[in-house]
């Protein structure tokens, strides 16, 4: 049996090169050190995994799930156009996991974590008679009084979002199902589900630009775009035709019979971000997305009122209703 | 059936008094937003505690479950040196937890940080099919540079605690057994467990008279005092008739026919704080902590060498293994 202090010291070791030059002390003592620069403010973030409800042993690897828990919380920090500097994480381990297993989730966490050159700092790790839960939290750094928020949408904004939507829960689907469709589709609707990437790039660019409002689709851009509205207290128009649709997602609709928009509006997970700004600041950052290759797309406009309102092809209006992403039940 | 935003919204108006002027953004967008001083270092620190492993209906209300989440988080930021600032929590939560109770789990949560002038500034709520699972993750400000690590101990030093140990760990076994002591001392046992205060107070004023090591008593005495000899590479060596220990811990001791000593140094969650300071910075220290009421005790010398020994009222001197705290199995 492996003394506790031997495990901490193994699971370290597979983080130990996330390292950063704010964080000043990391894993090891009572608390991490992360240093403040003069004209930043710090954001915090924290997101629970939970086994059964996130995820299904069929649905990720080990990997896919430490490395997701973190994504999660760095795609918040994305979305307030910070980067993060330093995460936690703390555990609840089920007595039977395998301690390779376990390696494996941390050698997720650090992939993620070294992608965006942030610091595992710290954690906790205890065990469970439960599933096995995951939290993450994530330390990040905005230029001072200058966070994006949902709360700062104008009429007259156009509506945004980064890359395509609906992809992870399609590809959820895709993984606990018996749907037939391209090889490409198939890996591209994995992947989105698996290892999503926080859009950190985007988020600091949209800052940069003066977007006025921002927030992450973890929950569908339905829930997402009605959060916006709500606490811009405006209404958000969506041309539907513009929302940007992979077409492995629109393949795996046709294989299941469903219409793609669904995905796009009801998936969750996709981790990218959905945001205002004036026309002057949109064209500001949709040149400097293109100029580094992340996908911008208006997708709408925003107005008096309140809500979230869909125009179809044949110019009907539908009210869009904050529904969310509801995991493996109801 | 409630609604996820009535949910969130109730919960929110449980912890909504706990604010301060360092949080600019709290509950309700991606991430909290916390301004930072020029002088100062943050610390961030996580703890998570299951139900069966942590904590038992039997042992805790829900308040002081919420309350004792909280408290473990903060005092890692005491034994830093640091006052906490902001905190988020995540739940994953049983489906047949009452929604009443999990508001008395944030009232808890709001207890604590109330006391501590500490805002809840987020969090996340999720479903479960296992026990309950809490993970605080606390954000504090240090003075800048001058966090109080646990590898900072030099040969000559004196070794001190906090208030008095094995109180907690005391009161977890009356709450689960059998044991006939005194009333006053049981109410103090209970409490010591289920509402212990972390020494932030203490934290802070260690650090401002030059402490030369910290750490915070959560797995032990025992195990808390071999972390600070190891990461600074000295023996710590404790005399045992100076441990203070409650008359509380000796009545109990006396009832179940046990050494009081064994709760001081394997008993753990009792959040003191276990530290080193030259002589010079102690007597500071120590007419500091009286002047505000709070107990600090000199245990012990820093010597060269390794480990923890402890010389008993014979002069007998037994080397201590750095056993940590069981919970309710191994």
């Amino acid at each position: 049996m492996m003394q506790e202090f031997e495990r901490i010291e193994r699971l370290r070791k597979r983080v130990e090169g996330t390292v950063n030059k704010h964080v000043k002390v990391a894993i090891g003592d009572d608390a991490a050190v992360v240093g403040t620069e003069p004209d930043e403010d710090h954001v915090v973030t924290t997101d629970t995994m939970v086994e059964g409800v996130h995820f299904l042993p069929t649905t990720m690897s080990w990997y896919d799930i430490g490395y997701k828990c973190m994504a999660a919380s760095v795609s918040d920090v994305a979305a307030m156009g910070g980067r993060p500097i330093a995460a936690v994480l703390a555990l609840a381990v089920p007595e039977e996991l395998d301690f390779e297993h376990l390696e494996m989730v941390y050698d997720g966490v650090a992939g993620l974590c070294k992608e965006f050159s942030c610091s595992l700092a710290g954690g906790d790790l205890t065990r469970t008679s439960g599933p096995l839960v995951l939290t993450s939290t994530v330390l990040g750094a905005v230029p001072k009084d200058r966070a994006l928020l949902r709360s700062g949408a104008q009429p007259g904004d156009v509506v945004f979002v980064t890359g395509q939507v609906g992809t992870s829960a399609a590809g959820l689907e895709l993984l606990v199902g018996t749907a037939v469709v391209p090889v490409d589709s198939q890996l591209e609707l994995r992947q989105a589900h698996q290892r999503p990437l926080p859009q950190v790039t985007a988020g600091q660019i949209l800052l940069d630009a003066g977007a006025s409002a921002c927030n992450d689709i973890s929950d569908g851009l339905a829930s997402e775009a009605n959060e916006i509205a709500a606490m811009s207290g405006v209404r958000l128009r969506i041309d539907s035709a513009r929302i940007p649709i992979s077409p492995a997602v629109r393949d795996f609709s046709r294989a299941v019979r469903k219409n793609p928009l669904d995905y796009a509006w009801y998936g969750g997970e996709d981790y990218q971000l959905i945001g205002t700004a004036s026309s002057r600041s949109f064209a500001v950052a949709l040149a400097r997305c293109e100029s580094v290759g992340v996908k911008l797309t208006a997708i709408g406009r925003v107005e008096a009122g309140d809500g979230v309102v869909a125009e179809d092809e044949n110019g009907t209006l539908n009210v869009i209703e904050a529904k969310g992403f509801n995991h493996f039940s109801k």
